[in-house]
């Protein structure tokens, strides 16, 4: 990303420094080591070991941190504040996990800190939900917020296994060597957790949100859905709940055919928000890359820059709303079901599934069983439910997994129903 | 829109205070008839006739333009800005029409005029251009800026007459009883011509912009464009041509049904930007309405709240770049285009078509003779044809239309591309 940057840097300095109505100039940058060679433009840029050359010097008013992880950059971030400067920062996990915590030190020292970059870098939803929805209610937010899963689950549905579409992304460079961070689904819940906080006002840590990945799709579900009119997509989603709390978490889901979400190609992000004034709005452009990404940082650099030259520092973090409702219980989630069980082909098997589910209130939408693979083979029911809560959901399936008749686990998905109405 | 403004003002008093980080009290209103009846909240607003009670009145800092119509509301904003006050201001035409001249007013007397309001309310477009992709290139703008054509051509795609469709789009309060300024795509050619401004850097009057409307659009229009995988939109689309001109217009167009603009639904507004940094980013959302449109100067209201009480005024008008690329001639357009003929059945019609066609280097996609309707009525053919400059379009349609063959008038729409890369 810091090579992007300096390249749109570079590459639109006139119109960017017109932009922002002041001269923007990189002057230096902190490296590991000065000696080693480095692609991209080289300019006027002072490479430095040294952090104090940056952070807290007096002739630097905008630190903008791409080194990533925890420890130093926050560190880093912190000091830069206190000492006057403006601080950007495409660090997803930090904000996700400590932005209150800097952006109270942003208030303190009149000073802002943008993560623009920070989640869907091509899309501007930071920006969207600080200051065009900031008369508005916001009751949900639901997002396509990471790029490798959904080209994966989309190459999955056009038949590819996991493993042949995981390495297909691999080898274009949308996912890491190792992709855990992506399809475990922790990737969403982070950038979740910083528009949670945008949206609702909260402060709630991403390791809080349940999280479900991709890791156990397979491509039976993937056809089940097709054949059911949805497309599989992982969904981040959060939304006001009738007591008050947020029901927030990240799960694959069915999405219906026509809703706008359903159709979000490759490794394309798409942010879906309803709110009480504008209803529903949609969001939708790349997730990441460098051009992106670095796009988002010098947005932020701009107008950094905007407020440096006009006085206004501190602007952004004045009326920030930090004492928000808390996550609802995961077990009060509702949403509508898909349920694939392999059974025993016998007799009152259907009947014994079917009881559980009645005992346990959840009334069938749709059921239908597939034919046996041979004689004496067990055989597959695809079931939909109506609503359900997550807890009466959970408990059916651990009754139902003890059934004799069944044989493997439960496989599982839930329906977005894309109202929002459906998470009550 | 005034009530809309003052409902959620008073609704989200304390969360727009927080925000703006600064109390905002609406506490004058310039009224025709003080004692005319009125709903929504009165709270402490002084109702008053006098426009200096606002306008250069020392104890208001942020004047609302939402009275509509060309003068007096231009004058007043001009002096609004003079006198050090910030606009906020929702009048499409007046922008269309004056927004550079506006934007001086302001960047002289350092102070703002927003304008989010003015094109698609619940869609953050303006703010996104200028804030978001500030550091990028746009090369093209092409949106659905329309709700009430939107609702009408959708209408007719499932199977309406034209005037069908516009009475339900009236009874449901999309259309106004004079559609005019909607259906020309008049309507449409304004917002364009704002988004070009801030785009591009254009000052060119709407008036300049090449515009059709949709009255001419007819029911075999529509199925012949379902038949052939498309869906009907009015789009409004401008982008750079390799000459460095800005090729614009506003037409019905041919959408193919995969790209996200040949979905949107019912009376919404949809933008599709290409940029270098980013590529494709799509942003969709309700374009009219009392509470979009008043959300969305709420919003700028906001911003200009937080803008006074940071003491940053005058902050957006940095940087305007003004002396933007000028329109590129209309005949240079190329796009694909879609033709439907209404010739007599004889022997060797097919061939003088084809051969105008050829003459005029333009080379043919498809060609569908349909069924005549009884023996010796003219039959209908329909056409779709490779790239082409309207220019060599044009002229082969004069001919055309000169044949004794041919009965009618040449049906024709355009075909979008979507990538961006037909409109050399």
């Amino acid at each position: 990303v810091g090579g992007g940057v300096a390249e749109i840097l570079e590459k639109h300095h006139a119109i960017i420094c017109s932009r922002a109505g002041v001269r923007i100039e990189l002057t230096r940058a902190l490296v590991r080591n000065k000696r080693r060679k480095r692609k991209g433009p080289a300019g006027d840029v002072a490479l430095t070991t040294k952090v104090s050359d940056i952070v807290g010097a007096d002739d630097i008013d905008i630190v903008v941190e791409l080194m990533g992880g925890m420890e130093p950059a926050l560190e880093y971030m912190t000091t830069a504040l206190a000492a006057g400067q403006t601080v950007v920062t495409a660090n997803k996990a930090i904000v996700a996990e400590h932005g209150a915590k800097l952006i109270k030190a942003a208030s303190k020292a009149k000073r802002d800190v943008h993560f623009e970059a920070a989640v869907a870098g091509g899309i501007p939803i930071i920006r969207t939900l600080r200051e065009a929805l900031a008369s508005d209610q916001v009751s949900q937010i639901t997002g396509i917020l990471n790029g490798t899963t959904n080209y994966i689950v989309e190459a999955m549905a056009k038949g590819r296994s996991y493993e042949e579409a995981l390495s297909a992304a691999q080898e274009l460079g949308f996912a890491e060597a190792d992709p855990t961070l992506d399809v475990s689904g922790r990737d969403a819940a982070d950038k979740l957790s910083i528009l949670m906080g945008l949206s609702f006002g909260t402060t709630i840590k991403p390791s809080k949100i349940p999280t479900d990945g991709i890791t156990k799709l397979t491509k039976e579900m993937m056809e089940d859905a097709a054949d059911l009119g949805y497309s599989m997509k992982l969904l981040a989603s959060a939304q006001r709940t009738e007591e008050g709390t947020i029901q927030a978490g990240v799960f694959p889901y069915f999405v219906p055919l026509g809703h706008e979400l359903s159709a979000v190609p490759d490794a394309q992000n798409a942010i879906f928000v309803m709110s009480d004034s504008l209803g529903s709005t949609l969001y939708q452009g790349p997730g990441a890359g460098g051009l992106p990404t670095g796009s988002a940082v010098v947005a932020d650099i701009i107008e950094a820059g905007r407020n440096v030259a006009g006085k206004s520092r501190g602007r952004l973090s004045i009326g920030v709303v930090r004492k928000g409702p808390k996550l609802a219980a995961s077990g009060d989630a509702v949403c509508a079901w898909y349920l694939r069980l392999n059974v025993l082909e016998e007799p009152g098997v259907l009947a014994s599934v079917t009881k559980v589910l009645a005992d346990e209130g959840i009334s069938l939408a749709t059921v239908w069983q597939l034919p046996p693979v041979g004689p004496g083979a067990p055989v597959d029911i695809v079931m939909t439910t109506h609503e359900t809560r997550e807890g009466a959901m959970n408990k059916a399936l651990r009754r139902i997994s003890k059934l004799r008749t069944v044989c493997d686990a439960p496989k599982v998905v839930r329906i977005y129903d894309g109202s929002g109405a459906s998470n009550r």
